[in-house]
């Protein structure tokens, strides 16, 4: 069989041999302990034994198996334990707390892994016949419930997209790159590398994430601010549905009526599995360099990004830290980084002169890409806009400890979760005149939140994505678990967060789907027209709705679907 | 009643006080004649008799009437004469050729102005109750045949939206604005002005379409490198059908599901009516210089486009004539114009010099947007890049005889009916890799075409709205008519180059939508699934199927509705 990426360890985030190094953080746990208010120290590490998870029991359409015997080889057909345990669920903390509870509920009766666009259609159209239901499966990284199963009366399938990982074409004159959808972010990444060129997204998820999964769920990479977000990437799609496949071309524009490209992307599994697209890809960037920024406060930082965008000297990414961001981020640090001699008293003598006080400073990352000089040139105008509001360098070694620990931030929940503490991220976005507004009411409602189920909150955002009109503004927020009623307390205050969102104008999500837990969330976002849109287009392409059902369509209890 | 735009000419294109001023461009018609090989010149200015143009019997349902009367004022409705045939077709050859005819089949039976979007919600509904067809009507510039109606079984009402024109908000920190969709082009830069912003959408059409009519077909405009396309500035739309209103937030991008905003672009009045947009605008650039240049072969200006798209050096405008378009441009000019010079013997000799020989020259006119140091930096680059390819600058008269006669193009389309030529355009886009290949095998076929009905064809070709990934390709044409068959001459070479476009893997239109014109070429385009996918959208959103029927749904024989 040909080399296909590892899946993730089923209780957590990354491969089984991967987990986060206290050592090389060793900020981070006495940071989190005093924040939360945990007293005990004595948490020892667990085993996870995949015996013990309950699955519900496996329901085979014999018919259906027989059938998909004539087209599959053995090999890409598994209902064993661990692959049904691995396809149960994506990332969220509430997949990672019911796996590690031992519970698998979302599990699929069998996971196919479709060797090319052929077995994706004969799978559809057998599926179809035998009203078996289809749940697309990239990477597994999803966070917002996209991946379990939602119904138990009929056979379920996950398909596993992990083989149909070819480049197939690069046309280097026309920076396009015809791909499979299935290929992880590494892959395509080395893949693109050979002819110079780079797809440009750079998602957390990037190692464990596939193409195919990116468009699902419109992705956002954290170098979007000069790549664009996935969909600003698509040039071309196939999508197979079990009424065909949906096919566009090869164009840069069109005005061929409604953009069939637009109704691929989004669709969460829901119409049809993405097969290939034609994506945007770009010349590697010749330089390339990260700056770590420190701003007297949050404020600062916002009003020098949107300067930033209307004077279009666009970094490719900028990450700016609120205060408790910032804490975190330089609790998280590794020893020796370029962060650590922020701590420094020397330092903070220094931010003293200069009128900043750590405990209101925000930092800030932001990287510059292109030729040498351009990148010089980009530094210059960047900085000259964010002196004016007094912030201060923080140097090159800042920038590099980002880029080394740049994908292990996903790792602490399963750190925390071990200690009995939830964290979770909430994202949206807004446009500029509402970012703070948004943000402050957002916040306090999140720590009040928090507070009434009797514990301390630790609470932080940071706004990243820019654009010309707004940008994404992403909490992150954490808290010792109410025990017994762990997901009540997690939906009380997550429902909380998204609401908050809404009232305020905003989206449901900027880049992380609406799957199951935004779900409540989506007539308010696109109208109940919106939704009946939705439907429509379903009932067109998969009119015995095997395709992941239940989402994009909400339902009278949506809340119900959370526990 | 408040002050609204004029309507155009019935009979073509621009208010009925302008023409083409032959005086103002002596160059054009001897050039016209000698290439188009006409002999005589004795045409003789035609009167256009509104009482002789045959109409349709009016078909009126009484019931709609009377319910229409319950919400709208008189001055509301019409069923006269004038403003039937005014409504009965957009501006392309086909429209204009029948209207001078005296054929107007393609009439409403009632106009209705709505003057708020309750009164859009209202009509709809009503027409929805009585199965009236209602055909929305922005600036009536559209060229595909959007506006026709195609059926004469069922009442069919025209909803001409240009009373709906209000700046509703401006958001300047987050270059936003929530603008009435039947605002037209200079109008709402007006408004936009005394914020100091604008929209930069500058299509040919500007001052004779409206922001709906963008929307609803994907439109381009001139500054398109510097701006995007329409679907690139909008952020928030409202669209009224007869279910209800699909409305969508202002932020900057979401991961929302399948994003509703693209459901209404590009849908051509077939689902429902675009009532409002809340669009990116920009502030105005403090400076702004137009440039001609001269390569010595077409080919090197598209490799000098490529270049500067590959280093992002990226003017507001960039447009590239083949030497056929480049010869037409030069009769065209006014006599004092900038390019005047390039026909003296004394240039001529220069080019010589410089390797240059006009019949292969290719003239490119590009705009630069921003502070005045920009905009002399982006000069500075894209000069570089093409004088490396042997182009020599025409200076800045140039640039100032296209700004001052930009608008001034589709007149020329009148003077030459009253000539018995027919001149059309066809434009598609493609990927770089393919824009020589593609235009060279469609010029071919183009002329051939002309050839086999027995005149002398004139064919060129312009590049213009470049992308990463490639550009428009758009083709001028014209020709003598063959008597009494001259809608089928049409019609055949029409067809052979669109279905160039589509055999070397182009798009049916880069921006003048889908229409009746292009429709026999929309499966190819989006697939077969992608015409069952909006034919899903449209049960859904418009179950009586009254929004302006048969667009964007292809049908047996689709060429007859050309005729």
């Amino acid at each position: 069989m040909a080399y296909e990426p590892r899946h993730m360890k089923w209780w957590g985030w990354g491969n089984e041999d991967v987990e986060f190094d206290a050592q090389a953080h060793p900020g981070f746990w006495p940071y989190a302990r005093a924040e939360l208010g945990i007293e005990r120290d004595d948490f020892c590490r667990r085993e996870w034994k995949l015996e013990t998870v309950e699955l519900p029991e496996p329901f085979l359409d014999e018919r259906f198996l027989v059938k998909l015997a004539s087209f599959l080889k053995p090999t890409q057909i598994s209902d064993q334990r661990k692959e049904r345990v691995i396809h149960a669920y994506g990332k969220g903390f509430r997949d990672l707390f019911r796996l590690r509870r031992g519970l698998a509920i979302g599990a699929p009766d069998l996971v196919v892994y479709p060797e090319s666009e052929r077995d994706v259609c004969l799978t559809l159209r057998t599926a179809a016949e035998r009203d078996v239901v289809v749940i697309p499966f990239g990477g597994g990284s999803n966070i917002s419930g996209c991946l379990e199963r939602m119904e138990a009366r009929r056979m379920s399938v996950s398909l596993d997209m992990r083989r149909l990982r070819r480049l197939l074409a690069v046309d280097v004159p026309s920076c396009t790159a015809r791909i499979e959808s299935g290929i992880f972010g590494p892959d395509l990444e080395e893949q693109l590398g050979t002819y110079g060129m780079t797809l440009g997204h750079f998602p957390d998820s990037f190692l464990h994430s596939t193409l195919g999964g990116w468009i699902a769920t419109r992705s956002a990479g954290m170098q979007s601010d000069r790549y664009g977000k996935i969909e600003d990437m698509v040039v071309a799609v196939r999508m197979v549905t079990s009424e065909g496949v949906l096919a566009t071309r090869t164009v840069p524009k069109s005005s061929n009526g409604i953009d069939m490209n637009h109704l691929c992307i989004g669709s969460e599994g829901t119409l049809g599995v993405i097969t290939e697209a034609t994506m945007r890809i770009h010349p590697r960037p010749e330089s390339r360099l990260v700056r770590g920024f420190l701003f007297p406060e949050f404020e600062a930082g916002i009003q020098a990004m949107q300067e930033c965008v209307r004077r279009e000297c666009r970094p490719a990414m900028v990450r700016l830290n609120d205060p408790d961001k910032t804490a975190l981020s330089l609790a998280f640090r590794p020893p020796a980084s370029g962060l650590s001699n922020v701590l420094s008293s020397l330092f903070k003598g220094y931010l003293r002169v200069r009128g900043l006080s750590l405990p209101r400073a925000s930092l800030m990352l932001t990287a510059f890409e292109g030729t040498q000089a351009e990148v010089a040139r980009q530094l210059r105008r960047a900085q000259a806009i964010y002196r004016r509001v007094g912030s201060i360098s923080l140097g090159e070694s800042s920038g590099k400890s980002f880029e080394a620990t740049k994908y292990d931030f996903p790792h602490i929940r399963d750190y925390l979760l071990d200690r009995d503490v939830t964290t979770d991220v909430s994202e949206t976005s807004t446009v500029w005149s509402n970012i703070l507004p948004l943000y402050r009411d957002t916040l306090a409602l999140l720590r009040a939140t928090i507070l009434e189920s009797g514990v301390r909150p630790w609470a932080g955002c940071h706004i990243s994505h820019t654009y010309q009109s707004g940008a994404s503004v992403y909490f992150t927020f954490g808290f010792r678990q109410e025990r017994g009623c762990e997901l009540e307390q997690y939906l009380r205050i997550k429902r909380a967060v998204q609401q908050s969102f809404i009232d305020h104008g905003a989206t449901l999500s900027h880049h992380h789907a609406v799957g199951t837990e935004h779900l409540p969330w989506l007539a308010a976002d696109i109208s109940q027209l919106g939704v009946k849109a939705v439907a429509a287009i379903k009932r067109g392409l998969d009119p015995g709705n095997i395709m992941n059902p239940g989402r994009l369509q909400p339902c009278s209890n949506p809340f119900d679907r959370w526990m």
